[in-house]
């Protein structure tokens, strides 16, 4: 395009270098926009009809068009030129090109400044909205296995070390909490991504008699900005989403580490099934957990893109800078990376068969019941802190010759302290453990069966 | 100390390498939690006396002990040893020193990995607290100066071209805005973290009978955490803690970025008074804006706080895990970071002098009303887009022949489009343009003056 | 594809799940390799048949099909098929349907570990070439606008404060050094790429009678990696690239801001050609320099995808993990971004128009002169702390009195010290300031010039 | 202290807010580099002395007041005082004390700018020296392992998969491997950190007729600056330091994330020597791998003081700017904490006991010797990709019949491929697997050995 047809052009001598066209283009990525630049704009047109800024027959004309525009890019027929700069332009030269003259009136009274503020936010307000709906899922996901595992026991790790038996259920629904978390973020997220910046201009608000809350409304804005500088320059609310995806990819990457760890041959807790596996090219024996370790890598991914708008945001003078511009793609690379993760992480987690028979055998391991003989001599009275002293010398004799805490006599165990009686022997199995730790939050059966009624319960 | 005194020794048959005590101790840092770790302790010590899992004058003794504690740390009598390992462990020596033997009941039901999460709870909370009045604080400042300086014309920038003139208040407010986003955020974290963990154990919760409700009302907590693995591997709350942080110190680099330029004798509009500047010993002609580049330096700090603690976090197996314990520093020094460069930033904007005269010629240059003429186009009837190009060839003719818009005559503008009139002589002047933008949100005096009286009746 | 039919897919009994075929799927991006791979299979195939593991037609059949992908690619006529998974797969495949069944030996003794490895490493090492060339350019291009700009004065500043005069020239070649230590970090980093991977196998080496140094020897790799389970989870390279192209990004932004400043009507020193700026929608006045701004705003890119692949590299069991397929678009966003920066800066420095006047008048404000006073009273045998103190009390009497240095009168000079002698008006002005500076490294134009001759005698 | 009083005081008439000395002081952490301030401005001083800018007896007076001011801070005697702002302004403040008025010509033809690029300079130098020591012994730590262990056989894993078996001691010369290039890259950035910036004065060098050269010889440069701009405002060594050292703890965390797995109850591969590790407080049986959990944790701290100074560095306008200060934080940080990992993780590899029976026996599982029947296959005449399906079929066949691929007959083994022969169980134990593997790199044992004589030999 010459330089002089461009919206922009109108005092230049030279053309663009094909270059800069290039580099300075958003097209390729800010395409995706399509929808909400087109909604931003119909609610713009019929407002300015509204307001008598253009005539009641040009907003006809031009939200027909637009609408056009719309279902000529949703039924593919629509050809985006490379040199078209960006999605606003595109548009709108697709708009003159099917309405004619009437076009140029679009774009009075805003400024790309606030009209691509307005396209983000609309956005992300709706991929917030599917994302909660996954995330939803996942939960119901982790959910459902927790009321179907319900009873399994499995060694509950500190260190990755065996510290105490706990429920898988009880495992599985910490997660639950994770997302609930992630949930109530995205929810925070939306309230500052739910305001409306159109009108804004390109920084200072615009002189004509437009009416800012009439286009909140078309779009479903409970509110508007109050200030048209911080409206174009804040990006706030894309950094903000960023993060709540980086803590919710963390989550995901600490339960994928756990489906690694327990899919080796060595834990042997969990299977997936071969449709989320793949295999080797060179060994044909491996099932590997992919999905497991490229949901972990991804988290790296989600941390770049947090790490570039922030760096971009820092020390930017006031107002619009074209730094800005390198908001996009960050922004869109977590959106999918996220949906996709979450999207494949509840389907995967319907397909896991857990060895039952190999937790709780692992549970049974590492004298994990150890803080239980420390709490029942604490019911006897004696001070903690002797209580595991007395243990740490009961355990280190166990290792030594070779036994376990149930397979202790009274006996033996009374060479280690004299109060022992008989009712210890209620304290040395795995079950026992699981179902004394009753206290909210614990590991109980019981308890978390009323947890899992309280969710459903919601 | 020797291994076997050590409160986990009791299996150890070595002593632990002295250069692996130094490496794993965290006393040199976590020693300012000694607050909120008595804190905590005196509220679990007093259920786990009127839960009679100790005797009630056990609990009198131990409450007294650790009172006095306290006091001798606050009165500088305490002496920390470098081999207590944590801040816990120190302060149940202490404890211990004091009352005897009855001190090693304290611990009972509890672990070192509910302890710490309670711990950073209790002190974040507390930190919160002052950060959001330090915001509400800096927010005050600014709301003053926007009246103080109420009128002031100067250049609105994009690209950190002059694009439009704006009110001086009306960039003040933008930060305004910007801080209350911050509030908010630090708000939606406090949620998250005003939660009480203590109860969970080492990671399964405890087999006594303990009452967490008791221990949050104490405590002043609205509600207990729903999982005891999930409880003590949870740092959501001090990243999403950085991460407001983050944004915070991004708003406060923006502002701090724009003080510096304006600082330079080339743009002159302001001048910071000596006792916040620093001069040169080479030059000592200069005064230098230190503080405002440190605070913007001091972004990047917090932004790599950030970035240690979502690596730390990544791919953890669950539950707690020793490298949890690097989330302390970057929280600590984000604490006090953020926290100094608000207080210093509210007092350096009470010594700012800004010239008036300056920051209007500045605007009167950058043929920073060309929009207004667009826009009076706009009104007559022209598409924006052909209004848009009408100007700038307006634009290239005024800087050709050196001439300014306001300064061309009817005739002249009529060379461009016939349609002009006499009244496009109420457009051309930087108030003009600035009290055109009256919409919410806009430059306009009255708009602005409103958004003053709005917030203040607040 | 069946997974039955997938080259891993033996002992599957299930297919895998679409979604988790697009979310594992590599081809998307790794296609840009299909040159590498297939020169990296061609060396392959010719040391397989050499070693006579494979036979010597099947060598010549495997080389003449592989060469006919790499034309169909290059043509443009071959189709890329969504569920090839990645681009070996894809290559492997065609090669087959060209060759037919002798195309499976291709893979022997070597696994996807090694050959991706290979890819990278063979891509890496052209696009540091490519990277070499840029700089190079671009340096060339800080050295001949120094020499064009030869004599030209300007403020030196710190603190963006006007500090001392310098030449612009002598601005310019510090880009020239800074772009040098570029250079010899990525000449490093080569050194550590150039190293042959093939033969690692999936991780062990392989037992077939393979000659590494044969293949190293036609694809021109001084060297052969030495362990095999390191070499294939080896990404260093790939980090240390991002890294040197981090710091260069960096030393880029640090000009464009600069440009950035330089441009604003405020300092007026420069202007960059309209081929390399762009215009604003609603502001025709404004001519924006959004290349600067962009090359700044992509550093924080850059940033963010060190960021993304050291997350995903720390703490990763050995030896290859899926996660590590996440190296890949990181470091090709990388290489498009340095490249593209680079060469649009080397275009646009040829276009800068520099306001020399505007610049010599600018570098005579802020009594930048000063610390020639001083250095001048040294040599009169004061103490430098004293000198110092003598001056700023003169300064500040000049800018109470608004004089310049180069005003004062002798006899005005003597108030603050009797030893002013008349050579102190050999010291006063801006060119006698910079043409002081004559060690190495320093201002003076004969240093200056003397600089640019060694750079050019190399 | 009086702002009249201060080096740059002047022309200031208000003192310094004391939350701003506070703020802006360095002295709490560049006191560290106390030894180097010293040590330069010794060599200034004799350079001022050799050129006849200050006398030679001032000289003598200089040099040795500055040498009693080390020896009083190496003492212990030296009291900082906090508003001294920097380590510069302390030493030079004491010199003055210690003899006089003529201290203050130690600062002619000098500024802090040029100083503290020096300081950083020589105790970066000095740092790298010792880290290079550092890596030195633990890479002789693991060649040592590897020697001692020669022989044991142990599952290599890709995926966290069983692959195939590998020596252990040809996984301990991987990290062998990695340190080399981590030694590489910090020998490569000690050619950019040895160079000389003295004389570089604020920014501009100075007209005092001093000798570069000379300085640089006395302090062991083999270089100087060349550029006086560039050299007050590069910190790429620093960046580049800490980039190197973020690559060397990642390899660390690789090896601690192995540890980690290879000491739980699962694996149970190695034990960490009690002197390495440390207990629970509340279950007294675990015996938790903290040292190796805190090196993988503090590689996270080690990439956030990365993301901190590139994230200061980016934009920032030439030359100096007070965000620099920045710098010193981060960067000593670094150092302690590569430091004490690398002398920790030396120590404690000298305390590792493997279960070398242990990691035979989970060598064997697996199916790993799969690759090796294939690879027989393929010497029969077979395509790799043919030979591939078929042992994909025979490993199903063994796990449905719970069979080991060494217990099937010669019968058997024919259903899948009739050209098995008997010299097929040459190769299918996991010894022989590992043997077969001879080509360079890989991990027969005759391979592995020759490596260790090839590293001892250098």
């Amino acid at each position: 395009m010459k330089t002089k047809e461009k919206p922009w052009g109108g005092r230049f001598d030279e053309p663009t270098d094909g270059r800069v066209e290039a580099f300075t283009s958003s097209l390729q990525f800010d395409r995706r926009l399509f929808r909400y630049d087109i909604e931003g704009s119909v609610a713009h047109a019929r407002m300015l009809g509204r307001q008598g800024i253009i005539a009641k027959g040009e907003e006809r004309t031009i939200v027909a068009g637009l609408r056009k525009v719309l279902s000529d890019i949703e039924s593919g027929d629509f050809v985006f030129h490379p040199d078209d700069e960006d999605i606003h332009m595109a548009i709108e030269k697709a708009l003159t090109e099917r309405i004619g003259e009437v076009g140029g009136k679009l774009h009075t009274g805003r400024s790309r400044n606030d009209q691509i503020a307005l396209d983000i936010r609309l956005y992300l307000r709706a991929e917030i909205g599917r994302v909660l709906g996954l995330i939803a899922e996942l939960k119901a996901g982790f959910l459902a296995l927790a009321k179907k595992e319900c009873g399994a026991v499995m060694p509950g790790y500190t260190h990755l070390q065996k510290a105490q038996p706990v429920l898988l259920s009880h495992y599985l629904l910490a997660f639950w909490e994770m997302l609930s978390r992630d949930e109530a973020r995205f929810r925070d997220c939306l309230k500052r991504v739910n305001v409306m910046p159109l009108g804004a201009g390109a920084l200072a608000g615009t002189g004509l008699p437009i009416d800012r809350g009439y286009v909140a409304r078309l779009l479903r804005f409970p509110a508007v900005t109050q200030n048209s500088m911080d409206t174009v320059s804040d990006r706030d609310f894309v950094a903000e989403f960023i993060f709540a995806a980086s803590l919710a990819m963390m989550h995901l990457s600490r339960f994928c580490e756990d489906l690694v760890l327990w899919s080796t041959d060595e834990f042997g807790y969990v299977e997936i099934a071969d449709a989320f596996t793949t295999g080797s090219s060179m060994m044909p024996q491996k099932k590997n957990p992919d999905v497991a370790e490229l949901i972990r890598g991804k988290t790296g991914r989600v941390y770049g893109s947090l790490v570039s708008l922030l760096t971009i945001l820092k020390g930017l003078p006031m107002t619009y800078n074209r730094d800005l511009q390198e908001d996009k793609e960050p922004l869109f690379d977590t959106v999918d990376t996220l949906q996709a993760s979450l999207q494949l992480l509840a389907a995967m987690i319907g397909r896991l068969t857990f060895n039952r028979k190999g937790m709780e055998k692992g549970a049974e391991g590492g004298y994990s019941t150890a803080t239980d003989v420390a709490e029942y001599l604490v019911m006897k009275g004696l001070p903690f802190r002797e209580a595991h002293a007395i243990v740490g010398k009961l355990v280190a004799f166990c290792i030594e010759n070779n036994k376990t805490l149930s397979g202790m006599t009274l006996k033996e165990l009374k060479l280690f302290y004299g109060g022992f009686e008989r009712d210890i022997f209620t304290r040395l199995t795995v079950r026992q453990s699981v179902n004394a730790r009753k206290t909210t939050g614990g590991t109980a059966e019981e308890t978390v069966r009323r947890r899992i009624d309280e969710i459903e319960g919601r």
